[in-house]
């Protein structure tokens, strides 16, 4: 299980890293619901690169709001690397910043399928130079799945940033 | 300080309030940063009245997504119950839901004026029949100040749904 502790540890190096890089961040979630937004503000100073997201939780706000295409959503699904994908490259040129992060998950306990179980996620991090996403299958309940994968996207955005600094 | 567990009962009550009127609801916040969209969808079952939300976290995603009056934030200030106001209204619009929802701080440590000291929040709550807003002022620390911020709005969504159903 991910700790409240663990998550503020992560959301204050993710918030140095982009200081050190000078960009700005902005959120798209699906089903971690405002949870990543929550951990990025827990960080005294994080309106310096932190500048909003859509939580698009409702697949109608991710087409209406974020525009994500809605061939895209019927083709692949709504929780798919290809939708992750467009979420995080939406929200940030919407929101006109350098980096978009983005977590589109099966919530449960029901809506899984063979192919994409309860658990599964997807998040997503593009940048000015790449767009990378990374797919798991969580074990835990709702709450631990919403945090395990806030964890996932705040631990994408460390790799991919870090890789692009240097 | 508001617990985990108060805020998870809370987000609890308005949805069965909310899921017995029939509505739905979006988020327009800005110094919670995504905790209220957070508690909402800790509870199963609420993406049958969670639509999403906008993070306003920057004052130019205030005015650019949510579309709150340029004049409004520079005659009142971006804390003031005019814009909390303007937020819950924008955002039940946005998103086409029947309640908006948004919250408003000066999150500190810095930021405060003689007139709205850190720790000044305004919440705001807009349905079909009305829009109310509230004023509190918080003692305790950034992170205790916006799950109390959190707990108010939650609050005042129950007072003012279940004071339009009766």
């Amino acid at each position: 299980m991910t700790s409240h502790d663990d998550l503020s540890t992560l959301a204050a190096q993710v918030g140095r890293l982009l200081l050190a890089r000078g960009w700005t961040i902005s959120t798209a979630e699906s089903c971690t619901g405002g949870l990543i937004g929550h951990y990025l503000t827990e960080i005294s100073g994080s309106s310096a690169y932190f500048m909003g997201g859509i939580i698009s939780y409702d697949n109608r706000i991710k087409q209406k709001t974020l525009g994500v295409p809605e061939e895209l959503m019927i083709e692949h699904g709504a929780v798919s690397p290809e939708v992750a994908r467009a979420m995080a490259q939406r929200v940030r040129e919407l929101l006109d910043t350098e980096v978009g992060i983005s977590a589109t998950r099966i919530a449960g306990p029901t809506g899984g399928t063979p192919t994409k179980p309860v658990g599964t996620v997807y998040v997503a991090v593009a940048t000015p130079d790449c767009c990378q996403v990374a797919h798991h299958v969580w074990p835990e309940d709702r709450s631990g799945n919403k945090r395990l994968s806030a964890e996932a996207a705040l631990r994408l955005i460390m790799a991919l940033v870090d890789q692009t600094t240097e």
